[in-house]
């Protein structure tokens, strides 16, 4: 069923757009029945994933690639995963000024997901999200995350393509990341280059990557170093997205990502059904596990 | 059944300790049958989370509390939840050092969990080595863990307190912790409290508390500053963890606790289950929920 809202969308209205976000986001069933219709279309954005520890640059960085993109031509979306928590609440102010800068522009959207998954990561909203605005003819989509725990696992799961953003002189930044960060970055991007450590850093990062084991035809992560806020070393990493994409058109490997990413939503609507059931699990219950009348196994198969 | 393993468990026996936690750790039906006979006794630990970002000191800060206890004449357990990569693998060197440092001590455990859960957070097996533990005598059992993410939510899930370690300096650190930070800590510690900042980051810290509208009855979380390397500032720290425990026993808290944790393992189990199951989902499906002819809410039904 085509409705208004998914016809809107699809044509590119910013204001059925945003509607059409919080439906998703509020994981409403008019969401979902949207997403479904909008499906329908054939659909060709890039996903990119932006991710890093607080304070690196990534948003200054977000900033230069849509200025690159724009300059191309192509239309922009960016999400950004917002560390909000029921305390702080809504979008940092950061986001807010990037929100201003954009303003004007038609072929740039931005938008702050307060919605986190239940387990901390990404939700299944935030890759439902980003499906509308591959519906809605964004030729890239960018998921911008900020954390040293599942938001890059999760990315990695759903996008295309994922950069990594590392700053010198941030003590063992590597050694933070190491649980899966060879895993989880196509491009590392040494951002701040200007500042001392940078050679220490690439350094730390080329021997994480020398025990990859990568064969000849793999992608084998590049190092790039940068100053966003001036530009600098922006052009490079554009240009090694680009081939990045073109490895991975000439190795068929896009329709895999499409079905990873599927999949990962499918696991976290499972995964926040399941946290309401284990929230039923009755005292009585655990108590008998806490007394060894019974095993987290026998209790785990109940359900 | 009480087994001989068991048996030597209970009586403190450090090799049948060592064998019982790697059969826990494996998932081994074998280390489960364990554990719920060692459940059978009473047990008395206090679990403590220590947690934080990397570089703050937190191991440092941890052998201050090992001394502490051991002054007391408490033996204490400390699980160092390792944030090791197929890549990296095996123990941190830190770790290593610090094991040597305590050899000699019958008093004090200390082990490297290479486990993380499937989601990157904490796994239902390190839960249940610290329930191993806790049979095995320890008064005081310590949950060490790295990170931004995930593993602090899941260390207040589980632990009796959670103790956030933070250093000056950290650029917008507070930020980094912000989704969730205020659910998760009952003591801030201001480590590295001689480095510039430390003011700055208290102020951070209070201000953020200030929005969490304590009542007069509640725990407030308090702001220590240590220099842990000299030890300053612990004696004050240990002092408000046991104000902690006693105000947690006055309201009778401690048995949720448990049950949460309890919790916590049960759910770790059955979401290790899940991934198994969502794993399964075929190609065919997905490329249905792509193409629009079926919901992500529809396919998570069907499990």
């Amino acid at each position: 069923m085509e409705t208004e809202l998914a016809r809107m969308v699809r044509a590119g209205d910013e204001r059925s757009i945003a509607r059409g976000l919080s439906l998703v986001e509020n994981g409403a069933r008019e969401g979902q029945l949207l997403l479904q219709a909008l499906r329908r279309g054939p659909a060709a954005s890039r996903l990119l994933g932006v991710t890093g520890t607080p304070g690196s640059g990534k948003s200054t960085l977000v900033d230069r690639l849509i200025e690159s993109s724009r300059a191309a031509g192509e239309r922009v979306a960016v999400l950004a995963v917002d560390p909000s928590s029921p305390f702080s609440g809504g979008a940092i102010l950061g986001d807010r000024i990037r929100m201003l800068r954009w303003h004007d522009d038609r072929g740039v959207f931005i938008r702050s997901l307060a919605s986190r998954g239940q387990l901390g990561g990404l939700s299944a909203a935030t890759v439902q999200c980003a499906a509308l605005l591959e519906a809605a003819g964004f030729g890239l989509v960018i998921i911008e995350t900020v954390g040293v725990g599942q938001s890059e696992v999760d990315i990695a799961s759903v996008a295309d393509a994922t950069v990594l953003v590392l700053t010198p002189g941030q003590g063992d930044g590597v050694q933070a990341f190491k649980a899966g960060i060879m895993e989880v970055a196509d491009v590392f991007v040494v951002n701040k280059a200007d500042q001392p450590g940078v050679d220490r850093l690439r350094r730390e990062i080329a021997a994480l990557l020398s025990l990859g084991g990568y064969g000849p035809d793999d992608w084998k992560p590049p190092i790039i170093s940068t100053v966003a806020s001036r530009g600098d070393g922006v052009d490079r990493l554009v240009a090694r997205l680009a081939d990045l994409e073109r490895h991975q058109r000439g190795k068929g490997m896009l329709a895999e990502t499409r079905r990873r990413r599927a999949r990962f939503e499918v696991r976290s609507l499972v995964a926040r059904e399941l946290d309401a059931l284990v929230a039923e699990l009755d005292d009585a219950a655990l108590d008998a596990l806490l007394r060894g009348e019974t095993t987290a196994a026998e209790l785990a198969r109940t359900f």
